[in-house]
């Protein structure tokens, strides 16, 4: 074959590049700098590196065996290659889906920047004040209220009591010149000597039931400064919401304790992030927050008993604005705190968010939203109806309850192939670090990759059998263990392995998602085929390998190219309404737009949690394409 | 002379009864239980019995030769006698002027009851809430606010973030009935289980310099159940206003110091009335507070640096809103503290409240009002134009910096009469106890008796020479003393005395207050003929003897049947700005129609203060009604 050079197009990044002829499309990506993922290193076995062939599906070599195998009749139909497989003769577009992308953010924290014009509910105005005369004898609130009106035309404006302590210094400090920080064109919240505006700054944080993100703004341009990150603190009081309920029910001074330690995390978190971009805590002067309704409750300090009691309603739904120092946040004495409206008792301002980051609501595509997390909320609907619901999937893929479990950091096995063959295991640590553990990612993978290499069976049952073919398969403590790397290969002197009891908890957690998905969409009369995007989000969501979840039924059968990842749309949604007031309008509007589908008042709950425990699902009519790939994967073991 | 029965009217208290003709009028007073000061005895020595003739002054014996001594020919002419040398012949109506009825409040926390219809800002309703369901999740604040919408017509209310707290339990406590707290129909404040409705208190307080004195309402009824008084604890960081500035300035862990002091005390006296009345403090829900303008400061924690310098404009005029929590104030903790508005840097809310207690700004006729305190506010004008100052007159009334000074407390001397033959001294003390200080009207009294006896001259000096016919009179520490009562009669082992230093210091105080008002009346274009009414109030203002501060000079030269007296004017008005909107709105209309005048700044402030400083005056063709009476007493002597 004689070698040319040939022009080869990535979407939807746009890179364009020349490449010789011969080469295969995964290595025509890394020599244009471009990160598809393998796994398995380009000998067709993992199946990760699927790529779309939009223009000149002809100027590549023919389909392998490796890709009839790897690859669905459906997928083979949409002009699906594998990027290690296809080689190149000549001109090419290529589809990179975002399940093959290398690089997608690892940080939770990260979110798609919607582009939102700033109009945040913070403004500073610089001032020229008269000075006092015995002519003059003006008190100084009024001398200020009449200059705000006179030079910006402002009437009707309220000064805060805080703001009137120190006023009399401020104004004659810098010869009365002064600058003054209006709230929502309401109120006047703080009063600084000289000209300050160019310190205009607030923060944004993402209260997870496991995790807290937080996002410095500058509130003049928008523009994120610093993001910090933290566990939630509460853990330790309880896992998920209803055992953080239960304990803050017990008494007020519980909520309190609990109140206590979230609010101390956010406040220093304020601070490092303050730190990190060199900006004074004086100087923020709004925070917005988001979370579920429990997180409201307790980081509000409101009484959330009757959220863990039937019919589940909460103390307040529409945005609730308080001071921080009220919640001894630490920030200006007069900044606000606005937490986002909730919609229900179990789905709150962090779907709230996601609602306002996905566009739902002008849509008119009917579009699938599934915020995995602690507990996942699940949207579905468009421009005509949205329902909502929460599911309960609980820890595992932070790593809790997992034996080897772990948050994805440094060492973390975060993808895993494994031959089936062989039962040899290939996997990625975070960083390329031996491997300390395994996150969540990771876990999913896993969990994929024994299904459809037959070491556990649809309900999960490692078979205990492979020991005779393979050590990686050994008894345990309860049932068998799949040994994933050996001591020798770790960083931590032991070997690393998958128990029985893991996959039972990340069967639990994925049946609980899986159930919240059916069952909205069959209370809205749709099926799969109707759903025309399902956007992915949160920290989890963003990691977790699209195929892998179809594969153990986490998400309903949804072809990949219409999966999109958001990333911590929360936080996202928290940064919009912080830099936009029309954001915060939104909001309102979605929490009375969209239903809430209570789940454990489902008649059909129960069955369908039930089906959803099995590997993908114990109705196989739905997951037809996923249960076809597996058949083959497992036909080439036999 | 025969004895017949004779019928008498005592005005203005209306009482009317039969005694025996040829008894005094003193008498028959007495046998009536009717209340006329005497001091001497009966014995036509100290004058203090005026009284006028309405009917039948023919009825009454001629005018004795002490009557002529005592009486002015003004008095004469208008029908004044004194009441123990009139002997009744037949039928009478007598007029008691203010001066000269015992029993006038001694309590400095009384004023007159000004009645106003009560329209508080604080009203609660009873409220049945439809119980939540699966079909009906409204979340509880929008549950309360639908039902006050529909039971009511309540709309756009807010609902205090603290109401949110706790409202989940609240609302499902008494079988979803509550009893909801609303303040100026905007926001609910709180909500409690059950029906509360007759649990609805305020408290108001007038902040003196020197005093504090505490009422607390029944908001529903308008009705005071009970009334608590303490001294400033602020008096050890300075005695007058400018002293505490002072100290304030030196940073704002001063001025928190002095404001957690006065905070401090004005909670225990909130709990203090409401143990008193058998009240809960969280049913206290709106708490008025007025005071000068330092004291305003002082207890809103606001910087007052710039009361003391020129041009002495205060951080904020307007009547300030701030919750009673932010002060650290025990009361129901979504209580509301108002504080009335201030008129400039040295007239404040309590110079409103009295204006507000006097109806000036409604008046035909021209008012001056003087409110007697640590510092004195004195207002002059009627419907058509007030004009305000205020006085640094000190704590001499109070007792403060006189060597045997005391409060009007029992055992203080507050009656003198001195015999203008013997010098020998009658007292009355308050209960009647052994006399072991003065306390200011007392003082008051001295000075006055000693210049119209000649102990004293127009320059407050002690006449030396004296010392040779009295024993009273004797060598001091600095210059002479007066002996007021003997070591023997007292309840304290030593003499009480009068010295030099004394006298000064009540010529000082004297002399401020006199100043203001000759100021006053002067830039308004008038003389003391054109003043209609004196409304005399606070707390010494009220037990002085008018005719003996005429004397020593301290208010101008008006007709005692034209003064009032109002007691506590300013605690008045803080309690009908408590029962009454109406009032709060016409005190900010007071806040602007009152025009300040400047004392220091004004060019004869310092001819008119050293005139001031003699008795009565240096000017005597101001004071010559007065100088004649002292002139009758001193001819007695000779």
């Amino acid at each position: 074959m004689k070698t040319n050079k040939v022009r080869i197009v990535f979407h939807p990044i746009g890179k364009r590049g020349i490449v010789k002829s011969g080469v295969t499309i995964l290595e025509a990506s890394r020599e244009l700098g471009i990160g598809i993922i393998s796994i398995c290193g380009g000998q067709g076995r993992c199946g990760k590196c699927k790529v779309v062939i939009l223009k000149g599906a002809k100027n590549l070599s023919p389909l392998t065996e490796a890709e009839l195998k790897l690859l669905s009749e459906h997928e083979i139909k949409n002009g699906y290659r594998l990027a290690c497989k296809a080689i190149i003769t000549a001109d090419l577009e290529v589809y990179i889906p975002e399940s093959s992308r290398t690089g997608r953010q690892r940080l939770q924290t990260e979110g798609i920047e919607v582009p939102v014009p700033p109009n945040p509910v913070i403004r500073k105005y610089l001032l020229k004040l008269p000075q006092a005369t015995l002519e003059d004898l003006r008190d100084d609130e009024k001398r200020l209220l009449d200059a705000l009106k006179d030079q910006y035309g402002f009437s009707n404006l309220e000064v805060d009591y805080n703001v009137l302590i120190t006023l009399p210094e401020i104004i004659r400090k810098e010869n009365w010149i002064v600058t003054v920080v209006i709230w929502n064109n309401k109120r006047v919240i703080a009063v600084e000597p000289g000209d300050t505006r160019e310190k205009c700054y607030g923060f944004a944080i993402d209260i997870g039931t496991t995790k807290l993100a937080g996002f410095l703004l500058d509130l003049n341009s928008g523009k994120v400064l610093s993001v910090v990150s933290r566990m939630n603190p509460q853990i330790p009081y309880g896992e998920d919401v209803l055992s953080r309920i239960t304990y803050a029910m017990e008494g007020f001074d519980k909520l309190e304790e609990l109140n206590k330690v979230i609010t101390e995390a956010v406040s220093g978190m304020i601070s490092e992030a303050c730190r990190k971009a060199g900006v004074k805590e004086e100087n923020v002067y709004e925070i917005v927050a988001v979370g579920n309704t429990c997180m409201q409750c307790l980081f509000l300090n409101l009484w959330p008993k009757y959220l863990g009691l039937a019919p589940y309603v909460p103390p307040v739904k529409r945005g609730v604005d308080v001071k921080a120092s009220t919640l001894n946040l630490k920030a200006n004495k007069n900044a606000n705190v606005h937490f986002l409206p909730v919609i229900g008792g179990f789905v709150g301002a962090d779907n709230v968010a996601v609602i306002l980051t996905s566009n739902m609501m002008e849509s008119d595509e009917i579009i699938m939203a599934i915020d995995v997390g602690t507990n996942t909320e699940i949207d579905v609907g468009n421009r005509e109806g949205i329902m909502a619901t929460s599911c309960a999937s609980g820890p595992a893929f932070e790593g809790m309850h997992i034996k080897y479990g772990m948050r994805a950091a440094t060492g973390a096995i975060e993808r895993v192939f494994i031959e089936p063959d062989t039962l040899e295991v290939h996997y990625k640590t975070i960083d390329d670090a031996p491997p300390v553990g395994i996150c969540g990612s990771g876990l999913v993978d896993v969990i994929a990759e024994m299904f459809k290499t037959g070491i556990i069976n649809e309900y999960g049952k490692i078979n205990g059998e492979l020991a005779n073919e393979t050590s990686r398969i050994r008894r345990g403590e309860k049932g068998y263990d799949f040994v994933l790397a050996w001591a020798k290969e770790t960083g931590i002197d032991s070997d690393i392995v998958i128990t029985q009891a893991d996959v039972q908890e990340l069967l639990k957690a994925k049946a609980a998602i899986h159930t919240g998905a059916a069952l909205l969409m069959k209370r809205l009369g749709l099926t799969v085929k109707d759903i025309d995007k399902l956007v992915v989000a949160g920290a989890f969501g963003n990691y977790i390998d699209p195929e892998s979840a179809r594969i153990i039924g986490m998400y309903p059968e949804i072809p990949l190219n219409k999966i999109v990842f958001v990333g911590n749309a929360a936080g996202t949604g928290a940064r919009m309404a912080l830099i936009s007031k029309e954001m915060r309008t939104k909001a309102e509007k979605i929490k009375e737009f969209v239903r809430y589908l209570e789940l454990s008042a489902d008649p059909d709950f129960t069955e369908e949690y039930m089906k959803s425990l099995f590997i993908p699902h114990a109705d196989k009519s739905r997951f037809k394409e996923i249960l076809m790939l597996v058949e083959k994967t497992r036909r080439k073991k036999t």
